[in-house]
């Protein structure tokens, strides 16, 4: 386990892939060193520590570089000890796996899709994709306590944090309609325990900062066709 | 630690996914039953164990379902004892799943559509999509060993099976050209090792049969435009 260490961030403000490292790494009470990142002039320090994706997050553990938010949720449960993100349980952390790869996969796609394609019968059928994700996300999940499994923040909730927070602010923005805790209940209940939890509260990006700029996003998109 | 159990595999012959699975159990020494599924005529109980995905394998474990090939094989490696499957040092975790995801979301993505899209175009828009993801595998994957991370088959080697084997046999089958072990010399080194490795060798389907399965799949998407 980790002791006296140097920890970095590489993060861009807004993100809910750099807030789920972050959110990690306050579970824990790592210490580390936030670094800003610019979108349109990313640093040699991106550059060369991401060759593959050239993306936010990257944490720097005493140099090495450790990239793609998931990954990171999990290398940071198992270098320092504390709070503990996966479940112990084999099972249960399958369940966890299973499920994230079923929100990178299906949900966050058909998302995307849905508020920045530049085709409208694209974003449409995103939509219609995300609906459909969401509904398979609603029946079958199943809600172990509080959180995805037990009474304190995991994997599981860090990973769907993007849909509880981020969703309904970019669809807002983009002018679609797929996600309401009302419309999915079991989702809806797991999403405002997670939300109301003061360590996810401390990673979340003001709502209004996030609206302009996703509002300013998808206008570039309109406009440009 | 499990002793005794029940352990089935829903597997379909021929399944690169399958075959990840198959590799784990054999590897851990686990006996199992292998259930053959019908892909034109699902069984209630692969319906009933992974109603996200309906697909093969799904691994039953005293008849707890877990779902999707890599989950399943992180699954075998942390409920039995014996031969490690992901290193035990966090960072080669990290990169295990890195590079892992990496090949789930980059470069199948492209060598199906290279190899079963309805268009043409799309088609040699995949493969080319195929070959740069292939590059950047070829360029950055640092392999730590024999295998991707010291002497005996692991996490990586298993997901990366796909690669060495099944493709070339897919891309002689549809008519396109992405991977060759000499076009990419430190992938085909490394896919040499692998498929020399004995336990390997014990889940490969016959060429002659996958080759005569996929042709017949392309031939059915071409006829069929």
């Amino acid at each position: 386990m980790a002791t006296s260490q140097q920890v970095k961030l590489l993060g861009f403000p807004g993100s809910p892939f750099v807030a789920r490292a972050e959110l990690a790494l306050n579970l824990k009470g790592v210490k580390y060193e936030y670094i800003q990142e610019s979108l349109t002039n990313k640093s040699d320090l991106l550059l060369k520590s991401n060759p593959v994706h050239k993306k936010v997050p990257v944490l720097l553990h005493n140099n090495k570089p450790v990239c793609e938010s998931l990954v990171i949720v999990e290398y940071v449960d198992e270098t320092w000890t504390g709070h503990p993100i996966l479940p112990s349980d084999p099972y249960h952390r399958a369940l966890s796996h299973f499920w994230s790869r079923f929100i990178e996969d299906k949900v966050l796609p058909a998302v995307f899709k849905a508020a920045w394609n530049p085709n409208k019968q694209e974003r449409e059928k995103g939509a219609e994709e995300a609906r459909e994700a969401l509904e398979i996300l609603d029946k079958e999940l199943k809600v172990n306590g509080k959180f995805f499994h037990g009474d304190s923040v995991g994997f599981l909730d860090i990973a769907a944090l993007i849909i509880f927070y981020w969703v309904p602010i970019i669809q807002e923005a983009s002018e679609f309609n797929v996600y309401s805790g009302d419309k999915y209940p079991n989702i809806g209940k797991w999403g405002q325990e997670v939300l109301n939890d003061p360590d996810v509260k401390g990673v979340l990006p003001p709502r209004d900062v996030l609206l302009s700029f996703f509002k300013a996003l998808f206008q570039s998109i309109v406009d440009s066709k």
